[in-house]
């Protein structure tokens, strides 16, 4: 099913006749595609189930193409990126062809589906203007964390399952609060492995996004525990790299149970997912929260 | 009338309450807004002409955020560049913001309309990357040239016509043609002044296309006169910089006649756009391919 969306994607792009987009594109690796996988759990049969897909793996891809140039990373999901290989400004403008790409497919859908799709692309784009925004100082304001990742990662999540959900004619409100909080769930887990590290993953945890410039929810679970002199401490080593920074607030998480704390606060959001559609009756959509959120990790 | 444009693109922007975007984007300065005369010249009372032309215009904003990223430019119409000021992170996002917040609004318009926009974003950023594609070697090719122009300057051109017309109830195939070849005319005459310069600003002219890797017409129709040593001479100065460079290809230029030449190619573009609206009696039209095309310089 994951290949025949991607022929989707290259039908769509090569009726663009342009060798060099079909050229670059064929650079691109397509990943798990959750976000298909929510979509076609909730519209297998759908005569559009896998155009659908097809826009919004484009959405994401576009995404990633812009997130890595503004992150200067070199690989995305084991390959070189595309901004590594053909330059920023190639990544930039595929990005734009994607972006615009989708909408043009998208009008052929029902218009609330466009109506969701364009503004989840505004929240994308504004939860990364926030990110970039937030990370020149430690930022101990929970409610910017919130809109920040909702914006950022639930907003498509959401929007596939609303979508999918208006596409077979179902309660879509209750699919979209079910995305929403998957995807909030989803972030919360994947800022605890960063300190964290994964069970499955041998080796030491990242601890990348504080040295990044990214104030998580384990961080600021951790800020909020704090003494005064401590939080000072804290702040100090934000954006800075080092032994005794790592090994400085991994004790500190540890002392005050933040994995615990964490955790329980990703669980009460795959909770809300799965209250969302409980009268839905979809083991698909459940097996997936209990996979992504409530696993071992 | 351009005032009230830009106050649509505020409130449209405000509706978004993210304090972030508001604040990057009251940096932007709007040009001359050509195409949003050419909207108000075809479509001057429809009640929808404003939010259509801010439409236009965030479009086109956002293009210029994502070329200017590209290009690395310090500096937009004399003022200091978003990602001069606010990195290149910022910029692209909001140029994302831009172009999902313009698709969004354009669901409320005639699909008509929303497919020409999308379409045209795509063939805008098709454009980009071929230039960039292109910039590697001097391409002799004229063929890619003039789907580069197409694509990069004539599309929103043309596609600003077509949907004014489109809102108007207007022959709407006559006023994408008469859109289209004002925007080819448009960068020709560009591509002219590059070379030889422009009477209204003294100096000396830039001749920074080629040396920036863009093979324009002027080039591209010396390139045909020259034996193949000069040929390989001209070839050899691609991307180049140099007194003796400058030199040697205006003198070629001169010789050969590529003003004349050229202007006459950019006339024909002229003429090909007033005899698409010929029988429309819209002198505002007319004149805007006069005081474009037909001038001195």
């Amino acid at each position: 099913m994951l290949e025949k969306i991607k022929s989707h994607i290259n039908q769509s792009l090569q009726s663009l006749k342009n060798e060099n987009i079909i050229h670059l594109s064929s650079y691109l690796s397509h990943g798990k595609m959750l976000r298909s996988k929510l979509i076609l759990a909730i519209a297998p049969n759908h005569p559009k189930v896998l155009e659908l897909c097809a826009i919004i793996e484009m959405i994401q891809s576009a995404s990633l193409l812009h997130d890595d140039v503004i992150d200067e990373a070199t690989s995305r999901r084991g390959e070189a990126s595309i901004n590594a290989v053909f330059g920023n400004k190639n990544a930039i403008m595929l990005g734009d062809v994607f972006y615009s790409q989708a909408f043009y497919e998208l009008l052929s859908f029902d218009i609330k589906i466009a109506r969701s799709v364009a503004k989840c692309v505004v929240r994308l784009s504004s939860g990364e203007i926030d990110d970039v925004m937030m990370s020149n100082a430690f930022q101990s304001d929970e409610r910017l964390y919130w809109r920040m990742i909702s914006d950022k990662t639930a907003s498509l999540i959401a929007t596939s399952s609303e979508c999918a959900a208006i596409l077979e004619g179902l309660d879509f409100e209750k699919y979209k609060n079910y995305g929403e909080n998957l995807g909030i769930a989803f972030q919360i887990v994947d800022d605890i492995l960063d300190v964290f590290g994964d069970e499955k993953k041998l080796g030491k945890p990242a601890m990348s996004d504080f040295k990044e410039g990214k104030s998580t929810l384990p961080y600021l679970l951790l800020y909020e525990k704090l003494n005064n002199q401590d939080k000072q401490k804290l702040k100090s080593f934000f954006r800075q790299d080092g032994i005794e920074a790592r090994e400085w607030i991994l004790a500190r998480m540890n002392e005050n149970n933040i994995f615990d704390l964490a955790q329980k606060i990703a669980r009460d959001y795959g909770q809300k997912a799965l209250k969302a559609i409980s009268k839905e009756k979809n083991e698909h959509l459940e097996s997936i929260v209990n996979e992504m959120i409530f696993r071992q990790y």
